[in-house]
């Protein structure tokens, strides 16, 4: 099928973004009237720009408050859509979308709006073009699909049809099911847009908050088969209202356009009987862990980060041997300090930044497939002769991503010299998880991107209060493999609270992890006495228990599935720290209500 | 009447909130729990600090999900309560706040309600404490204050009393009359809250979207009265969520907070019959028009400047006898060139700036006292032997308001030698409006300033697309005096959108304005032969007068009240532009709808 973005959907100049919208490969574009009206260049030089660049312009949109009006506002408007089909016919756009009348004057009359449709629709059939009629959720008398296909339906015409925009169905809880039943050669266009799980007046949220498909909280994979199931072949057309997209870089945001819909292409294709010609991802497998995190570091950081881990009971067991990098092992932790790559991520303005996750990957050259095919850059990198050959690629925060078999013979363990065996002396067993920052409006894109690689499950976002601003949190996770992304919820610059990164290390008993630190005087961040008062009052821990937590500072969290306890080291710099955690039985959550204390000594001056 | 502020409602640690609550001049505040339990100093240190900076901690809160449910839970819940009052004895704080039961698990019986918090207070008592019981929004059966002032008279405890929240009851459109049947003394707290006026989930809304009283939507005024006249005489507390306000600079959000309350009690004092010890504030004056605009520049821009008001029939009048100042005029529009203040307004990032927006005001003397009453800053100011002594105030965006009576003897003009007489040749009359560019996160704090200080009409916010972004337009208006306020929509950093400022000259004839440009070469804003396509498609102009339009890049509006005629000269620089306007029968407007289109062209490479 065919792919589409209308072009309100991304930023800058109208030539701006036909480039960034052909440079993602889409195949058309909707054009916003907005964007042709604020445009020097004449609709035959638009034209000749997309034709250029290998882009059709499927939809001239919108077209409003057209039906049931006045006979002699009727007049008023077929002139207004006379000079419409001669623009789009210079602009060689096939099709005009017609929104469902939402003005205060519009007359509550279906047979006088089938009318003046076939009207209009009889008009543009004489240029050569067609008319997809459109229910707006704020129609004021036409506001669902099933009512607006009714009007099409009575109006009878072969160049009018209906559109359907996903953001307006669903929206409004209408049943999407009931889509199949309109023939498919009758939905003459899709507009496809997701939107987050919160509800707000309609028209100010779709104005300001729709985002792709995936990245909110619509099932679009449903609302899709039912549009393909009726017949529909159009194309998948993006028409996202967002005051993000509206700034960033458009040809970011073209390409992070195009992954949701080969995204969502692929969810469709698996649970359509029918034939399609949807394209077929690469299945994902199961990540197995984390075969490694690499941190960048400058050489103040290392060595503060080689004392801290020695400390913690890492052992120095590897040294690449081609690049200044150190290997540091405990139980199957391993973390590689890396001081020859740059530190180049989004967020990254510290001495140190997490630059490299190994995820341990059982079928890696067909995750790289998956990959490439969801359109993740190659990591640069430097391979030295013997040196194993890793799939690599750059996440949209910055991150690199390691496909990696550390259990295979030639693997990336044996790049490196031993130095030495690691001994475990804390106890610390596993990477638990690792929470990345990326910059606040790629938020979205980030989390699509690492989910839809490895299939992983995304968690609800949670949201937390930092002394100096709220950050928003949200994990993706599988069995062992856990990535949490944080950004500030209003996307400051304020250093204070922005890009802070951390590893967490799976532990099997806290309290031996806390005394060896001890022993070995690992700096600990200091929890408030009020915390544990506030502890004893709402738990039903016994003085004991509560004593020993508050003698090493360990924060406590429990839900119906289990305890949870953490542990942490002082930062190893402003943007990275260490944490140390211990699940029991079935806790799979990662001690969100214990987040504003930890950042509120966090960012406290010592 | 003493007046508080939520620690919630200010960014930073606790310490940092109480200093900057103190020196914005609040009495009290109230003691957010999260606070609490996040700050290093126990609770009978952090009393210690609020007596010294002369604060008085005068509710602690939230204590959640106490009443209505089982006999076991409510143990557990008192052994809570216990502890807590523990907390608020050490701490001095008198009254605990008790939030409507928001737990699916809360038993929909009333007299149990009622029982639960007759002992809550009573042991509240036992500690010489007392209990606020207040209806969230979202309580799971308690959710309307006048259920919770039920249960608080069945209950009948006199350590027992409502809390009534603007917010929860403005929110659900309950009605905040029936306050009044409620005896003053067991209204035992006040929290204000104002907030914008979209609708979305009430949670979100309520945890993100808070705002100070005057900067929002809801009628604080009403609801205060009606609070007062039930003879509530407890302190005016601000409870404000922001997502803003949560990474803001504390100090100044504390200020931001109390001049809204004073606003508010001002407003209050002036409708309440009934002796209260509201303070009054000297009443606003009606401004008479702009004396002038003072644009700051340096050698470049002046230069720049210089060329392009000669072009646009400006003369040069005046020379400062003391500073680098040059006057120019044209009718009774006046813009003073200075190329001696430093270019510091908080959105200064070019070489040339509106710093100071002189005001035609009747009573200066008493306008400078209701500034000052209102927290503004004096500007400071270099005042030559002889020269006027202007009341001169900086307002929050950084630009400093003077507040002038042009026509008297002594006036500001006396300050200027004079080099020639005016001209007017491009018929221009005077200054229509000032569009200021604050930065985002002082948009509602600048407006509200500037409203207050004059006594403005505050007009609906108003939204458009700028080809980089969305941008947020607000305009605060009295007859001859208009000042508007941009902001993008998301408070990003790109010098691509953000900053733009602009002066509006009218005129008495735009063509007659036109052709005088066009004769001096006044390079003019080229305007898309689209946009006149459009305007022909969906007005009735004739095709001569879009012609006119068309030759000279004329913008058009119209509604119900007039129409409108907008001209541009190219941007001054890069953030700083003038407009010409002329506005027939009774416009009022600014021209939203063609804004996309001029910052299109505005932005687009020349």
């Amino acid at each position: 099928m065919r792919r589409s973005i209308a072009t309100v959907s991304l930023s800058g100049s109208l030539v701006e973004k036909l480039s960034a919208a052909a440079a993602a490969g889409f195949d058309g574009v909707e054009l916003f009237e907005t964007d042709l009206i604020s445009c020097p260049l004449r609709p035959a030089e638009i034209k000749r720009q997309a034709d250029d660049l290998g882009l059709t312009i499927d939809l001239y949109q919108p077209f409003r408050d057209f039906e049931a009006v006045s006979a002699e506002l009727l007049q008023r408007n077929l002139k207004r859509a006379e000079q419409k089909f001669a623009v789009m016919a210079a602009l060689g756009a096939p099709m005009m979308l017609a929104c469902s009348n939402a003005r205060a004057e519009a007359i509550d009359d279906d047979a006088l709006a089938a009318e003046h449709l076939h009207l209009l629709a009889e008009r543009a059939s004489r240029h050569g073009l067609s008319i997809a009629y459109e229910a707006l959720a704020w129609g004021t008398h036409v506001d669902d699909y099933l009512h607006a296909w009714n009007l099409v339906r009575i109006a009878d015409h072969p160049n009018l049809g209906i559109c359907l925009d996903s953001f307006h169905i669903l929206t409004k809880n209408t049943d999407p099911a009931r889509i199949r039943e309109i023939p498919g050669e009758k939905i003459f266009f899709l507009q496809l847009a997701d939107a987050p799980g919160f509800a707000i007046d309609t028209l100010h949220f779709s104005r300001h908050y729709r985002c792709f498909p995936g990245q909110g909280g619509f099932d679009l994979t449903a609302f899709t088969e039912h549009v393909l199931a009726a017949g529909y072949r159009g194309p998948l057309s993006l028409e996202v209202f967002n005051d993000v997209f509206r700034q960033a870089d458009a040809d970011r945001t073209a390409v992070d356009a195009m992954r949701s819909l080969i995204i969502l292409g692929d969810a469709v294709r698996q649970r359509l009987p029918v034939q399609t010609s949807l394209p077929e991802l690469p299945a994902f497998s199961q990540p197995q862990g984390f075969a490694f995190a690499e941190i960048s570091v400058d050489a103040h950081s290392e060595k503060i980060a080689q004392d801290l881990l020695a400390r913690m009971g890492f052992t120095h067991t590897g040294k690449h041997k081609s690049k200044r990098v150190q290997l540091w092992e405990q139980g199957s932790a391993r973390l590689l300090l890396n001081h020859s790559h740059p530190l180049t991520t989004d967020w990254a303005r510290g001495d140190a930044a997490i630059s490299v996750i190994g995820v341990e990957d059982p079928n890696s050259s067909r995750s790289a497939a998956r990959a490439r095919e969801l359109l993740a850059p190659q990591a640069p990198r430097a391979v030295g002769v013997d040196e194993a050959l890793l799939p690599a690629f750059t996440m949209p925060d910055g991150t690199d991503l390691f496909f990696c078999r550390t259990c295979e013979p030639q693997n990336w363990l044996a790049d490196f010299d031993i130095v030495s065996s690691a001994a475990g002396q804390a106890g610390l067993t596993s990477i638990d998880h690792v929470a990345l920052s990326p910059a606040a409006d790629h938020f979205d894109e980030t989390l699509l991107a690492y989910q839809a690689t490895f299939g992983l499950e995304l968690r609800p976002i949670e949201e937390f209060a930092d002394p100096y601003g709220l950050l928003r949190s949200r994990a993706v996770t599988s069995e062992g493999f856990n990535l949490i992304f944080n950004v500030p919820v209003i996307g400051g610059a304020d250093p204070k609270q922005s890009g802070v990164q951390h590893i967490a290390f799976s532990c099997s008993s806290i309290f031996q992890a806390a005394e060896t630190f001890r022993a070995n005087g690992v700096p600990l961040l200091p929890i408030p006495q009020n915390y544990y008062d506030d502890l004893s009052s709402r738990t039903g821990l016994t003085p004991a228990t509560i004593a020993r937590l508050r003698e090493y500072g360990i924060l406590y969290d429990k839900t119906s599935a289990g305890e949870f306890y953490q542990l942490y080291p002082t930062s190893l710099s402003r943007n990275i720290f260490f944490e140390v955690v211990q699940r029991i039985d079935g806790y799979d959550g990662f001690g969100a209500p214990n987040a504003p204390v930890r950042r509120a000594m966090q960012s406290s001056p010592s």
